[in-house]
């Protein structure tokens, strides 16, 4: 099988929730894997100089707009979780942690996250709701609390941060295919034309 | 006829002119007219708190890429004008002294302006190069450069910026349809579709 389609998004981006759905349905049509990638956005946003999208003036308003009106499009339930926006760095952490054991058991615990923030739209605003999803997959609730304080796993993400600047991420979702960049849903359609044709 | 889609747009935009390219084919499709709409995005940069794209560090190279890629996808010319950003304040304020004549002649001078800047690559730097571009035309080059410096020319663009604005354009391209917004090249699917189906 081919390499893995890199995943990057925020779990805190509306767009990247619904950019998970499609991504997903692609790699399965295309015979490849996802690789989901969990980064800090507001990190990067340090460099880029941007600001949460749905807090900006006018663009703000047009996402809210444009997220719901694509959802309707793409019969995919939405809702916007309070409060809006969240940290989103306990489930990052926990993540990479379970990541580095079990790329599956890590991508069914991204969608559980954003199947509580989208799907449901409940809160997850700390480490007790990135351990509350965690717990509701079967694992230890009180391990999950404690591997969140852990220095390493704090370092992995940052590590991991610096891997998507690195890369050029810059926003969420974020696909990279056989090293080419794709910013945003609306790419998805040249990322499944570039893997169905090997690029242009 | 149903109401023309409004087409929002800056000269010194090369997503504007790939869009220009797609949303004329779309109009020309589903019977509609396209309303040309230049405005000044620098202007409503000072609203956004956003900065020229190609500018911005990691979407800048990001754009770079994404543009020559896309053009490539669309097989339509594309190269960028030196110097770039230009200012696109002279071709603009001509585009509505014509404009409020003759809605064509207009369109025809966007496109010219257009094809100079992203298919000849060539400078769309001052008031000179606007009326040059109007005189290939058959407009009077010296008329050209006299209306640039009328009061009243000046203040119907500040006036389009100010509609703009009002409008919640934020972007470029940027397209109204039957009062639905939708930013980015990547939305025209999105638009023909609302136009098809009168929404979703």
């Amino acid at each position: 099988m081919a390499a893995p389609i890199e995943f990057w998004f925020d779990f805190s981006s509306p767009y990247g929730y619904l950019g998970s759905r499609r991504i997903e349905e692609i790699a399965r049509r295309r015979s490849r894997d996802v690789r989901w990638r969990p980064f800090l956005l507001g990190v990067l946003f340090q460099t880029t100089g941007q600001k949460p999208l749905l807090l900006q003036p006018l663009r703000g308003p047009y996402a809210s707009r444009d997220l719901q009106r694509t959802a309707r499009l793409l019969k995919e339930p939405f809702r916007l979780p309070e409060p809006f926006p969240f940290s989103s760095v306990g489930p990052a952490r926990f993540f990479y942690w379970l990541d580095a054991k079990d790329h599956t058991a890590a991508s069914a615990y991204a969608k559980a996250v954003y199947r509580r923030a989208f799907v449901e739209g409940r809160a997850v605003s700390g480490a007790e709701d990135a351990a509350e999803i965690a717990a509701a997959l079967g694992h230890d609730r009180a391990e999950v609390l404690s591997v969140l304080q852990r220095p390493e796993v704090k370092q992995r993400l940052k590590d991991i941060n610096d891997e998507a600047l690195n890369k050029g991420v810059f926003g969420s979702p974020f696909f990279i295919v056989d090293g080419e960049p794709f910013w945003g849903n609306d790419h998805l359609d040249q990322v499944e034309r570039w893997i169905e044709t090997g690029g242009w």
